[in-house]
């Protein structure tokens, strides 16, 4: 994971609970034959971009679980990425290409610039991560993060985790519970509920106020 | 504009510099052949639904100024409107019908639950919410919203302007400025130019923390 001297990486993971794992998805129906990607779509968007530019320290991992071949996780770094625009459908194109690369054992697979797949399960991601990155989980009924904004460790990468538009299951809750020791760790965004993709889009404008 | 007793609106105006204003577009091209439509989209979406649910409070006003037929502009209104979901090939299907809908010289026309269609332009519009709502403009060197929100006035609905992928022209500008007398009325969120969907998510979470 490249990044630039002095810069906190910001990594998102994402769990599309009943994502498609392959890439024999209609781009005209990414939110019904392929299992509500469009939810992802629109955090790839949101974690990534910025008008007129690429947010180039922070990564999204996609976790997708469901289709014929879970589980998979997709590596979208902002670091290298290309080809990559707002709108969902082309950012659907990039994410099937990707899904429809042949994966190898305990490796990650280019697709294409900045895109990587791998057959790595929602447990092992969040372990990997916890070993390079303070872990933490957005829950409507955590901290709220303006209050906590201050407090986060400001020299260590930060990975923030969330759902899709389900919450993370028991055993997905406490895969990620486990590597919680710091304080605070399990942020809110405030009373309201939202979508995944306004969840990392205020995260961000968070972190670009205290970072 | 029906709203809730005691509810203070939210309006969004986002101007769409070179969206189509006719029905004829591809929904496998609304960024391309439909002007960047695909921006505008995404601001409905951001702009009106939450988890599970409407923001029943909103309404975001669409000013469409490319293609065959400018302008036009469409309003869909929280408190009614119908078969929106969040994904933008869905929500692209019902601005298309809005804008197959014949219009009547400055009636509004409806086309689906909670979406009308108009010829007003730019100017008239803003007249027209300056009359009954305190106008907002997020531009970048504005006053940090997050220092203002204390001091908008809730007693009053409000109306937030933003342009789509390009900054308002001069003449735009010029009909919004002539309506802010009131301080603070120019409105920035932060270092970070924003797409247009990402400001209104945050400005809904602004909203949301002190009204």
């Amino acid at each position: 994971m490249e990044q630039e001297e002095g810069v906190i990486t910001r990594n998102f993971v994402v769990i599309g609970h009943r994502a498609s794992t392959t890439g024999d998805f209609n781009l005209n129906d990414l939110a019904g034959g392929a299992g509500r990607l469009d939810v992802l779509l629109r955090c790839i968007t949101s974690a990534l971009l910025i008008s007129n530019g690429i947010r180039k320290d922070t990564d999204i991992y996609l976790v997708l679980q469901g289709g014929n071949d879970p589980p998979k996780t997709l590596r979208i770094e902002g670091y290298s990425v290309r080809y990559l625009n707002p709108d969902e459908r082309s950012t659907g194109a990039l994410v099937r290409n990707a899904l429809m690369k042949e994966l190898e054992e305990g490796e990650e697979v280019r697709s294409t610039p900045g895109i990587y797949a791998s057959g790595r399960d929602f447990r092992t991601l969040i372990e990997e991560l916890a070993r390079k990155s303070k872990i933490y989980y957005l829950k409507e009924d955590g901290e709220d993060i303006r209050a906590a904004a201050g407090q986060l460790d400001r020299d260590t990468p930060m990975t923030f985790v969330l759902g899709d538009d389900k919450d993370l299951t028991e055993k997905e809750e406490n895969a990620v519970l486990r590597h919680l020791q710091h304080k605070p760790s399990i942020l809110s965004l405030g009373r309201t509920p939202l979508h995944s993709d306004h969840c990392i889009t205020i995260v961000h404008n968070e972190l670009d106020r205290v970072l």
